[in-house]
């Protein structure tokens, strides 16, 4: 699990199947993910052979380092991790996740069903050593370009415990996406005071206040979350999925407010242009098009979730994305971050 | 405690020293609620005498029905709402909410420390019978109105039975404020299929399900909330917090955002006036100034709570909304609804 040597391409397993265009979209894709690598990347596509070859037959692929691993079974968008994970052991994301498991390739994409992805994750790669419980981080748009939510939906029971290691491995991500060596983090609570929120939140910030080494600032606000109060933002997967949706709704609510207003005080046609044209900049910011996929953090591989509309423009991203945190050894980083004492909860 | 007869003028207790710019933008508030009452509406203002008067003199406030009620002394929007509670029974908060339960003013409305007065509302004014927590209400700009969130603050750690009556409290408010008959209810979740969430939010579910008179309509997730997804949205005092102060801060970052885009577009100084111009009644609808306060419902009484930030303008608008409250027998129908056998989650 050591990171891959510059010299050899990174293999990476990309779930055909995965995503509300599937497998059309998955294949162009990946084509134009190979193409733009330059030789750095090579991307397997599971699904059933037939469809995925077919998609690619139509997206001049050849003499592109593409190659397709069968897998019979489609876990659908709408279906029930737990049932998939039992019912279906020969889909795209359980051959995918099973070749990285066996070391065929250094990760596994998909735009696939999260919950899915999330239950197989943990159960084929297993979690790494200390982690009690793997956690999805969310891309957030701010004023100076992005934070890191960490959990955004994989975990909405949580624990002090569970937080103090989301807030751990969110820094790691952080430090390898966000390209910064000491990025801040922060607690999302309801003041900014001590002493507010919840019982499990209170005891969590006094545990990351405790930890000296994690560049905990204290507490964020609803408020300050897009004017960058902190480059990592730690909360229950409840907390961050509902401000992932609400932050990620600004780009479709805009242009009805915007229109709403055009109209109301009547522009001329040239200004209203410019203004939807400055609108169309803005609301791309919030677009998660722009993020491709984030990693599941704390399973002993490196397993990528993108969003189920993605296009093939998203999926290239995705796919690039994910062999840049293979390059970067985010996940051997997590291990050693999880497995330093301070960050040690599991005896809590 | 029933409607008051219009014949008579509403008396309203204004806590003359809550918020930022007291006692002077309470004082000009009540000044401009009132004129613009035709004598349909009476302020008490709260606080220290001669601060008040010396606040109301430059204002001028002569012939109109301003009373001033002295209380020595005050409470600060940094201080604990418990210590306050026992440490300052004379503040402007506890002598106004003791005005309204001896029956001297109709009810009482503070910019003030939100915690004091939501803790001294419950602690003077007491629960409604059945009421097991009160909760406040939080008003969010949506591209076809407003909807309602109940809670959005005075409960972080909640049961199903709380939330449950939060939704039940929520709908009556909506019924008043939104001016809708059979305003529709849903549950913020992670999810819209039914068993997604929190436990607890898992069994809020299946309690509202049974409700028959609750307009209940399902899960929402926090895309939906600013596309209107119902009427009235039910979660904890937590996530409420959270998204309130999320949406707020839309006005506060979209000038940085389009300032950003207009200098990347370069456009001409007319269109980027009109971009600025339709960007500030955009904004607009993101700014609680909009709706001046919300009642605290639960209580024995009518108890508003405005923003510590708000103008002149605002307080005038938090007097008069409070004023319709009374004239609406909120605090009677709230009463009414909590009392019904299908709202009844005390044995629960």
């Amino acid at each position: 699990m050591s990171p891959t040597s510059p010299s050899r391409p990174i293999r990476v397993a990309l779930d055909a199947m995965g995503g509300d265009h599937a497998p059309g979209v998955t294949a162009e894709g990946a084509v134009l993910a190979v193409q733009e690598s330059h030789g750095s990347l090579e991307v397997v596509l599971v699904g059933r052979e037939a469809e995925v070859r077919e998609a690619l037959s139509s997206r001049n692929a050849d003499g592109l380092a593409i190659e397709i691993l069968d897998a019979p079974e489609v876990i659908g968008m709408g279906e029930s991790p737990s049932a998939s994970l039992k019912g279906k052991p020969h889909s795209s994301i359980h051959v995918g996740l099973g070749a990285h498991k066996a070391g065929k390739v250094d990760a596994f994409a998909s735009a696939g069903n999260t919950g899915a992805v999330m239950a197989a994750s943990t159960f084929i790669l297993g979690r790494l050593p200390g982690v009690l419980r793997p956690a999805l981080p969310g891309y957030f748009p701010t004023v100076s370009g992005m934070c890191i939510c960490v959990d955004v939906g994989a975990n909405v029971d949580v624990r002090a415990d569970l937080l103090v290691q989301f807030a751990t491995m969110g820094r790691v991500f952080a430090q390898h996406s966000l390209r910064k060596e000491n990025p801040s983090v922060a607690l999302v609570n309801v003041g900014e005071e001590p002493g507010k929120g919840t019982e499990v939140v209170k005891e969590t910030f006094e545990r990351l206040s405790e930890m000296d080494d994690l560049g905990f600032i204290g507490n964020i606000e609803g408020r300050d979350v897009f004017h960058h109060g902190a480059d990592v933002i730690v909360c229950d997967g409840f907390v961050g999925n509902v401000m992932l949706k609400l932050g990620e709704s600004f780009s479709t609510i805009l242009p009805h407010l915007f229109g709403t207003e055009i109209e109301k005080q009547g522009l001329s046609a040239d200004v209203a242009s410019g203004v939807k044209s400055i609108l169309r900049g803005v609301a791309a910011r919030f677009d998660y098009e722009n993020y491709g996929g984030v990693p599941l953090l704390g399973v002993g591989g490196t397993a990528v979730i993108g969003h189920g509309g993605s296009s093939a423009r998203a999926i290239a991203r995705m796919v690039t994305h994910t062999a840049e945190l293979v390059a970067g050894g985010v996940t051997e980083h997590v291990a050693q971050a999880i497995a330093r004492p301070s960050a040690d909860t599991v005896s809590a």
